[in-house]
């Protein structure tokens, strides 16, 4: 098969100029004599990579001096725990549920606390269709944060951080599956973590972004990796950080900037999610997304089939068409097509054929 | 440059049939439509890879059906905080401290544990250059484990499993640099763990292998990720595993068993070891390495030139010739050649060369 239409939540598709590249460099990276797998972590070569990776998503997202880039491993969920054993020191911190990963947040923080941080709102009873609203949020002025999710991946509701007001306590989001999707005002927040797998390349690295008078707050019996301070005083070094992913990470930074940055991947981000939910919601109930016109995601459009008996058709006829990763999370049934910066305008035209064909078929 | 000869510690060569391997797949791998680094998790795809990857590693380890294969996150670093996290329930454990990373992996075990754990033995009198006597190892026949470094990558200590005595306490190992270049008689330990950037693959991948009836024993707690039986249960999949990572090690596991397997590669590493050990013997002091000769590593040959002020020279005049990686670590100064499965008996020739050559002009 050649290139296939990918759609998968992630791990997901990589922009095509970013794998030709590394398929290039694989064997020798610029003369180095070794490829980006090999190279001894402390030499020039890697140094230079993992630099030029920090300065460019510095960039990208305007990343005041005042905060520290970490290059971390296991995934935002390890962050669920490492965010509360960092920043709890003893006080109690508020969460936002909006969706699955939202909540799982919420609930590996009670865990590692032993029940020590608060649901702040959950839009748990809209079945996730929609965000709280300011009167359904009761914070607490002395939480150590306020945690939210601006994108849940399985629900499909997006939070535009413009839209969060500023509460007194360090705003801390999980933006795994949208950063770099959208210009961010990373200043309004105190910490921003995401797991790479979505728009920043191979599952395995993680990125923190982290105001530094967050720093030093861990417990002395932290684990070293798990500590932000000591992760930050030895750039990302307490233990070897995942570098192949880290030089992926680079490579997708710069393919970015030739998309015309943050701004026009928003652009281009908008575009499709924009002909994806017009398909659907112009099907006349054939396909239909629950989410409230306001928090629809762009980045993943889950969708159900007014005849689930249908669902596997959809499913078997889209990846003969060539359009895979297309069905739902299980907790949620149904359909999901993930619109991450690597999938092409051409790909979501092609999805959006094969979906009104499949309903003139079906219909 | 043509790849050079690639003696670094870590991450380190890759066998180049593997390389080209993965280069060939990077874009579509076996008709799939998408590389192994975009793979949904749960398609047959990536489940066809990992279930691949284990079957082979347990064939050629020999692993029984009584232990789980986990693939994790975070390094052997990150082990040694979640082996005392698992294991410790509220006992105590012994470690022989035999190099740096011993050394490392017990300072954490304390760190995490506030000084729960306890130095059955240290060769740090002797600079690391010897494995602790029997008679200077105080056991504790009450302590949750004991914990071993079998080859420690920075003082060039190896000892083989089949001189461990059984003391009666589940057997930790940190098998990180020299797992899969020898037979291990697995079933001696109740659990290994390595990380994967010496002879498996790519930094950022950790192999844990535990007995089952070391797993359920972590505090509630634990953050998930970290807990080995909600890994085993979820078969590694708690959080995203670094699934690109564990598609090349699939790769060297397959690699190594076109080799001839373990045994295969211990000729291979002994015939390389010697060559090396025997130009440094045979070098009339020209190079030292002081390891005792009864538990010289393999993998890792730490030497040092007797005229210090030579080191810049050798190492200069040795990138030149195309052998890189050959800087030792910063804590023990001098040179290191790492020996890894994927370094030829051909690399080891030309380096042996180099230093003959380097010593006649130099001596």
């Amino acid at each position: 098969m050649a290139r296939a239409w990918n759609f998968s939540a992630g791990p997901a598709a990589l922009p095509e100029e970013v794998l030709r590249q590394a398929q290039e460099e694989l064997l020798d990276w610029r003369g180095a004599g070794c490829g980006a797998m090999e190279m001894n972590l402390h030499g020039k070569e890697f140094q230079s990579i993992i630099a030029q990776a920090e300065a460019d998503l510095r960039d990208l997202l305007g990343i005041p001096e005042t905060y520290k880039v970490l290059f971390l491993q296991g995934g935002a969920t390890q962050q669920f725990a490492q965010v509360p054993m960092n920043l709890l020191a003893g006080r109690s911190a508020d969460y936002i549920v909006t969706g699955a990963w939202s909540q799982k947040a919420f609930r590996e923080a009670q865990r590692v606390t032993g029940g020590a941080v608060r649901c702040a709102a959950s839009a748990e009873e809209s079945g996730f269709t929609r965000l709280p609203v300011a009167e359904e949020i009761r914070l607490d002025p002395f939480a150590a944060y306020l945690h939210v999710c601006t994108n849940e991946t399985i629900h499909g509701v997006e939070i535009s951080a413009e839209r969060i007001a500023d509460t007194g306590v360090p705003l801390v989001a999980d933006m795994s599956s949208h950063l770099l999707s959208r210009p961010v005002p990373v200043e309004k927040f105190g910490l921003i973590y995401a797991s790479a797998q979505k728009n920043i390349g191979l599952a395995g690295l993680t990125l923190v972004i982290i105001r530094h008078d967050l720093l030093g707050m861990a417990p002395l019996t932290i684990p070293t990796p798990m500590d932000y301070a000591l992760q930050a005083e030895n750039a990302s070094f307490v233990n070897t950080p995942p570098t192949f992913a880290i030089y992926v990470a680079g490579l997708v930074f710069q393919w970015i900037k030739r998309q015309g940055g943050l701004a026009g991947m928003e652009a281009s981000n908008i575009a499709k999610a924009d002909m994806l939910y017009a398909c659907i919601d112009a099907s006349g109930g054939f396909y239909s997304n629950a989410v409230a016109a306001d928090c629809r995601s762009r980045m993943n459009v889950p969708f159900t089939l007014a005849d689930a008996r249908l669902d596997a058709a959809f499913l078997d006829q889209a990846k003969a068409a060539g359009l895979l990763g297309l069905k739902g999370h299980k907790s949620v049934g149904g359909m999901r097509a993930s619109l991450y910066n690597a999938v092409t305008l051409e790909a979501v035209r092609v999805l959006v054929e094969f979906m009104n064909d499949f309903a003139k078929r079906n219909g």
